[in-house]
């Protein structure tokens, strides 16, 4: 269908498709609605081009920033001892946004995957060593997702940090608040008995 | 949730937001994604940009062109005696890919709506009523999608057309092919009852 489209309507279909959640219906859709807004065009294009020049990571969680340390590793009223780790800045934004956590954070960007080629070296844990050592961390607290890659990556970091005087904690794993236990899966339940808690006794 | 972003990927996030379908969800994904993509952003940006100053409207047909004359109108097999007019470029485009009319379009990019500020004059009547002449048209072919806007847009083009010596027709409205009679709504059923075919006798 779009083989009348202009040569240049087609090069931006072509990329808009390329992007997740985008299929070639709504590339098709958004292209012809930006030809219809010049001014949009304008800006929108010039904030993709200058996106990757202004955002970096932060020089010591690694978190995104546009300056050379984030605002998080800048608030000296949070909790020095304790070090938060995450898997992604989307993470970090959510726990931050539920407001539970205080302490400070580190971004990993990557989980271990041998298969998507993501080994040790991009985890680029001399960073996190130092940070630990520099700030004097009391307390690991990872926060990986439980998936496969999650729990092979919370071990390989628990590893590493074996030899360092830290308390080294995980996220607990468990069924869901307000969800049924009928509704629960086998290995949710499994690590809910693994890590039952203590009321009573002991 | 993105208070917390850098400044950058949050006005990126609000003009993705701003895209027909794209709700703050998946603006802030995408957003993410491209920051992983310096080169995307790079080829991306461009395009944006550049989009409104390299497709410009035909000017005999106003169908979207990177050339003063788009590839339909410069093609000299179809049928100069019929002219075809549409709402937008898509519906040109669906046409086009049915196959079924092999002559000339005109597109109007706009119908009538008073509520949305689109009177006669952003029709751009007059470009039509120059083409018609210049090209010796003998059937206007109204095909304009049979809803309040379309209808009305439709009627007022045949009253403007009326005092030239032209066939105007309209493409039929009725029952879909392999729609059972059951689901048809009753204005289309109306509409099939008035425009029924003659099968015999007179």
């Amino acid at each position: 269908m779009q083989n009348h489209y202009p040569p240049t309507l087609k090069k931006l279909i072509s990329a808009l498709s390329s992007l997740p959640g985008i299929g070639e219906k709504s590339a098709s859709r958004l292209s012809l609605f930006l030809l219809s807004k010049p001014g949009l065009c304008e800006f929108l294009g010039d904030l993709i081009k200058e996106l990757p020049f202004r955002v970096r990571l932060c020089k010591f969680c690694r978190n995104l920033s546009e300056e050379e340390v984030c605002g998080i590793c800048k608030d000296k009223t949070r909790e020095r001892e304790l070090l938060c780790i995450v898997e992604n800045p989307v993470n970090l934004l959510h726990l931050e946004s539920i407001g539970i956590y205080k302490g400070y954070y580190y971004v990993l960007h990557y989980l271990l995957s041998p298969k998507e080629g993501f080994g040790p070296k991009e985890l680029g844990l001399d960073s996190l060593l130092h940070l630990i050592q520099e700030r004097g961390v009391k307390e690991v607290i990872l926060a990986l997702s439980p998936t496969l890659s999650g729990e092979a990556t919370s071990a390989y970091i628990a590893e590493i940090l074996k030899p360092f005087p830290l308390t080294i904690t995980k996220l607990a794993c468990g069924i869901p608040m307000g969800m049924e236990i009928q509704f629960a899966d086998p290995l949710t339940l499994k690590k809910a008995f693994q890590g039952r808690e203590h009321l009573k006794g002991g």
